[in-house]
């Protein structure tokens, strides 16, 4: 019979707590300490802030931070738990999935007790955290070799009250794009399953391969916002602007939105995210590399729509996605 | 007795030819045939230019296409070989070192023909190409996690001579940053060994995560530049501007000008590369993840300097690099 997994401080507590989500140790290594910051002012909404679901998305662990730091000063009410890094072993090998058993932790939610490292993560998240929160934000980014505007994103979900009220929250961080993503891969995500135990649950996502100050701070600006429209802390909502575009557009992209390489090669970006193409416009440039007689391959915009998420710098295989799409939400 | 690496084309025949460079098989997989092109026009300099030695550095592979697009209208003497990408393992994964033998081609010059297949690659290059040219322009990128701005590298060479032909080579590209790097990890470099040879041999280097537009403009004015000043093509050199700042600096850096990180955690950069500092500036901030009761710590400026590298959203170990400076280059 393992330990339960449990925090080491009681979030009743009035006012900040600082300790660790324990995950029980298994078959593959020990247990593991997450550290939790909790801030308890009574009555209202209570939130749980949760960063480094995948390693290589740092901004989320670093705006997390920051929200330790000025969170005591301006909070007038609620209750929010702060999970800077839920995968601490992805993070410190700077991968997306845990190397250690190789999992993706944002795919293997609700988890299991007795599972290997990545499921146990995600069980102690789903029974001793997920409870206490009727609304989650989950900070990501768009990881390595991609890049992709500050957005924050829902999945289309059944229950249409549900829905609307994830939209509206999403919305509130005016962020320059919210996104609603029909995933053809949602099984075992962390969205998923807050979402069918009834949570408000977005997740923020932005990228652009490194980590700027510029990017941090229109990632805080929009948490901030939401906690405004939550009502936890006071305070003025700032639209965030970002490279001059229109800001707070509400986008769709479906599953036959995805652009992928006609061949395997190097992806050259010829757009840029936000970019409003026609149909025949030059999204990209796919160059084979395995010989300098074949021509690069022209990626094409099929239809009018704007650019969310352009591939950049890596090689790509035949069929790998170089390239998302989409369009005004109609609803 | 295994092959021998080899062309599969004659570098005599005049004007253009496309072929392969066989690196012959060994004991952990079959023969590899890498693309290279080849334009000669005569009597002139005999110039080698490759890309994609580490396969997450891909600026390097496009800008070798995009030459190969406009030599032929351009190239009026000489011989230009070109071999877009060095490394296909690695490329193909995106991953710095080759991932079936681990091994880093810039670390395993000149090679071994009875190796494994990056020092396989090595030898082939060692033998086969390199004795044909007089200079080369091997084109790397600073790689993911890191900012830097575009620059053209040597390190220090022992015969003064070489020494100064290769840093007016280096120059001759206008880029913003000329670089005299003293690094203490050479041994293997493809550098190390072309110069060993008495060639003229200079790095490209330039990277912020993503592959930009921008990017591989200011890289491809580079090459541009360089190839006027060796007389290979004709044309009004270019001085090439990055985010508004001096550009063409000749700078140094040395093994002491690495900032380490104190501790474990993730590094939030708050400055940019080429700000300059002052005794006491902050570079970043160190985060611990393992406590949030952890206060976070700066890292300063320790002298007048030149902000070149600064490490971006990845988890560091205690005492890894976070950021170089450099400063005017004194001869």
């Amino acid at each position: 019979m393992t330990e339960a997994p449990h925090l080491t401080f009681d979030l009743d507590t009035p006012g900040v707590s600082r300790g660790h989500l324990v995950v029980p140790g298994g078959g593959d290594r020990g247990e593991l300490s997450l550290p939790v910051f909790s801030l308890n002012k009574g009555e209202g909404p209570r939130l749980l802030v949760t960063g480094g679901n995948h390693g290589n998305e740092l901004e989320g662990p670093l705006v997390a931070r920051r929200l330790i730091e000025w969170l005591p000063d301006a909070q007038t009410c609620g209750r929010v738990i702060i999970l800077p890094v839920l995968n601490p072993l992805a993070v410190e090998a700077w991968s997306r999935n845990t190397p250690l058993d190789g999992l993706n932790l944002n795919r293997v939610f609700p988890g299991r007790a007795d599972g290997s490292v990545t499921e146990r993560i995600a069980d102690a998240v789903s029974r001793v955290l997920l409870p206490t929160a009727d609304t989650v934000f989950d900070l990501h980014s768009f990881g390595p070799t991609w890049e992709f505007p500050p957005a924050v994103i829902t999945h289309p979900i059944a229950d249409a009250d549900l829905m609307a009220k994830t939209l509206q929250m999403a919305e509130a961080f005016k962020l320059p794009v919210t996104l609603l993503w029909e995933h053809d891969d949602t099984t075992g995500m962390f969205d998923t399953w807050a979402h069918s135990q009834g949570k408000i649950f977005v997740c923020a996502e932005l990228g652009c391969g490194t980590v700027s100050a510029e990017a941090l701070a229109v990632y805080e600006a929009g948490v901030r916002n939401a906690l405004i429209a939550l009502g936890l802390v006071e305070g003025k909502v700032e639209n965030v602007s970002f490279r001059q575009k229109r800001s707070s557009q509400t986008l769709e992209t479906h599953v036959s939105d995805g652009l992928k390489s006609p061949a395997a090669g190097i992806f050259e970006p010829r757009c840029s995210v936000l970019d409003e193409v026609k149909h025949g416009d030059l999204i990209g440039v796919l160059h084979p590399m395995d010989s300098l007689s074949a021509e690069s391959i022209d990626i094409r915009a099929r239809e009018p729509s704007i650019v969310l998420a352009i591939r950049s710098g890596a090689h790509v295989d035949r069929n790998e996605g170089v390239a998302f799409v989409a369009r005004p939400l109609k609803i």
